[in-house]
């Protein structure tokens, strides 16, 4: 005797029971559904690529994360580690083929090595969509106002969706002298709502070469970061602070306005707070950028986030491809909405169970099957002669609301006995039309999946 | 300036663009709607699993093909080749938390690192669906069942599924002696279709020591195998050759009649052809095998095919698993959809296209689309002032059937021009509640995938 293989998966990764897999799955139909009333379409991209091709751009810390090696040709191979970079890819691959503006969702796999931790995985589905080939504020209103209505769609009402200019900032930072050390300066910001901005403050201040104009600058920065007390007000602190004689940030600035009319003409500006204390740390973003938060649970972190990059796929082709796009991080967002309790538990689809009362009628029983399917009503016929009591007891746990009940003398007259599992009541000797019509009249459609 | 990387995906993968990712989420929405309504449920397991659990029982062949490697960690790790293994680990790690029988489906990629040839690649998706924890003929037939339901819902009405019996066809090895050799009559059996009988017989009779009786046992292989002219023949051909004395063979030839009386109830016996020359090389099948073949393309081999095993998950528990299941070769299958010519193009979901002529108006137009959304019209703006002819173009590539135009005048007055852009047919000064009814009536809610 062979001895036996422990059963169990890797450090990081986990198994979607059908608890966890059927609300993932509901919940990438609805997002589908809204992408495409969009005129967004799907691609699809293959999981393992050149490493090269990869992790060209990335820093450090992508490198170590990333699940490299060399596969049985001897080529430097490695899994995706977010969906992005695969379509920066695809765009300059195929772009002859490609309609422009182009728009997209992928929603798949990615695999980052990080150490696991409470709610993160080493494997998690990412739903990413872009608008590639058009450098238009209709284009960026577009995906902002897709983020509210894919998480409308997903039962996610309550969130705030933060949005900022990246252009901005920068020609504020030129303003001020400070360009160079944007990155550090993003860094710090980055780390207001963690640190506090004392905290911040004394960071910005050691940035700064010159004493004498130290502290004013980081003030300078802060009042920046602050903004104002709504949309207008926070946008003319932007403009007055980084605006002057730039062309670049009137046309920003104006960019800005025009989205938020946008906002207003679709009646969802409320959803939308100008907060320049958002940066999004990567440096391909060069417009506008944003994130969201859970409004009952912030500290999750953003679960929907993105910008406009000048330049998508620079590091394959020569042609600039302007872009704007968002990527929802589905694992995270489903597990926040878990630990929100706004979970429905679906265990199964069926509207009915037929029972094994007696294993010579099987016939009579897979015949009244199709019978109910053609009637709409998804069912299925217990395949085992157990007790009675058992098959209760699984359709029961299944959360399956009907059972129907078929013996010998009904099953000639083909008529049957129906139980509504979930408050005993029965109504016997009716027809398969007649038991499809009072399920139908139960479960009304919406609350059954498909 | 950077040198840039050529954009290329590895050798044996491929990119689905659109016009070939709509149709396979499409093709994988109707299957899923169908095992729904069947009772089946989605699971998900990680695409990456320690090698040890994926390549214990596989032979030489998978584990050349596997991509296998050792990750950050030190871990011997590999990329799933199918989703039955995966499965079976799954059952044995979970038995506590699942419900029997348990039926499931699991529709993702799996990786083979297999010579690259026209039209199979070394990323692939399979779509599998399973019953466990049943002993049952009616476990046997819903899998036969769904396995048509499946292929009828997403087209593929002229298919013929063939169905065997290995445990029938072990016992009539038994019978003449011959059980020993089991896998090299298979091996010749399989053949069959590819070098013909007499290629197959002497290869047969090579099986044989004894050369009294080889070539009279090699015939009676080929007449097992021939069978008669009707599934009720064959399976006296069958009975007869290796029925006999033996309890084991009586009750699987009843389980035959079984599945074909239920087959008969639901109206689908047609379908199915008893073929005793389909074996399914893999040893773990113990019962029912069957195989699928399009009618029209018999040469793209089987793309559905499954069986029943007694012990699933023997590697890695003691309890014994009975279950059976089929695998829908998806990627296989739409390649051969396509050879057929069956695949209606669809580049686009949308219904209208809102054409910019005026990028002042873009927050009218935006409030146009939120309007038609409301009435179930998939609509997008397009997000640059382009010239209108450009603009035509592209709705006209992406195959959008309706334009709308909205200028100053008219938009005061909330009123607008509709044009089927196939017909050119012209609506003028019409509402938006009126173009929407206008939309919904030319596009029946059947042709709208969704």
């Amino acid at each position: 005797m062979e001895t036996l293989i422990q059963p169990r998966v890797l450090k990081g990764f986990r198994d979607y029971l059908p608890e966890a897999e059927i609300p993932r799955a509901l919940l990438i139909e609805k997002l589908t559904a809204v992408f495409r009333a969009s005129g967004f379409i799907p691609i699809d991209t293959p999981v393992l690529e050149y490493a090269e091709i990869l992790l060209r751009k990335s820093g450090g810390e992508t490198e170590k994360q990333v699940f490299r090696f060399e596969d049985n040709g001897g080529r430097d191979v490695a899994l995706r580690f977010d969906l992005t970079v695969p379509f920066a890819r695809f765009v300059a691959e195929h772009k002859g083929e490609l309609y422009f503006p182009f728009k997209r969702y992928h929603i798949a796999k990615v695999w980052r090595g990080e150490k696991p931790q409470a709610g993160r995985y080493r494997e998690f589905v990412q739903c990413d969509f872009d608008i590639v080939g058009s450098d238009s504020a209709a284009a960026d209103f577009e995906i902002l106002q897709l983020m509210k209505t894919s998480l409308d769609a997903i039962g996610v009402d309550t969130c705030t969706i933060k949005i900022n200019h990246r252009g901005i900032f920068n020609r504020f930072l030129d303003r001020i002298g400070m360009r160079e050390q944007s990155e550090e300066v993003l860094r710090a910001v980055d780390r207001l709502a963690k640190v506090g901005e004392d905290e911040v403050r004394s960071q910005l201040e050691a940035l700064i070469q010159d004493r004498v104009s130290a502290a004013a600058k980081a003030q300078d920065i802060l009042d920046y970061i602050r903004g104002g007390d709504s949309f207008e007000e926070t946008l003319s602190v932007m403009e007055r602070m980084a605006g002057g004689p730039s062309e670049g940030a009137a046309e920003d600035i104006g960019r800005m306005r025009k989205i938020r009319a946008m906002m207003e003409a679709a009646g969802i500006e409320q959803f939308f707070v100008l907060d320049p204390s958002i940066t999004r740390g990567l440096d391909y973003y060069t417009g506008i950028v944003y994130e969201t938060f859970l409004d009952e649970l912030p500290e999750l972190g953003s679960v929907c986030s993105g910008g406009r990059y000048d330049n998508l796929a620079g590091l394959y082709m020569k042609e600039r491809v302007p872009g704007v796009g968002s990527s929802i991080g589905l694992d995270r967002l489903l597990a926040g909405l878990e630990t929100l309790g706004g979970k429905t538990e679906i265990k199964s689809f069926l509207d009915a169970e037929i029972f094994c009362l007696d294993e010579e009628l099987m016939p009579c029983y897979q015949k009244l099957a199709v019978e109910l399917r053609r009637e709409g009503i998804a069912c299925e016929v217990f395949p085992d002669p157990r007790k009675i009591s058992q098959q209760y007891t699984v359709a029961e746990k299944k959360g399956i609301p009907f059972g129907i009940l078929l013996e010998k003398p009904e099953a000639e007259k083909n008529i049957l006995t129906l139980k509504d599992l979930r408050t005993r009541e029965t109504f016997e000797g009716i027809t398969p039309e007649k038991a499809a019509e009072k399920i139908r009249a139960e479960l009304p459609i919406t609350v059954r999946p498909r």
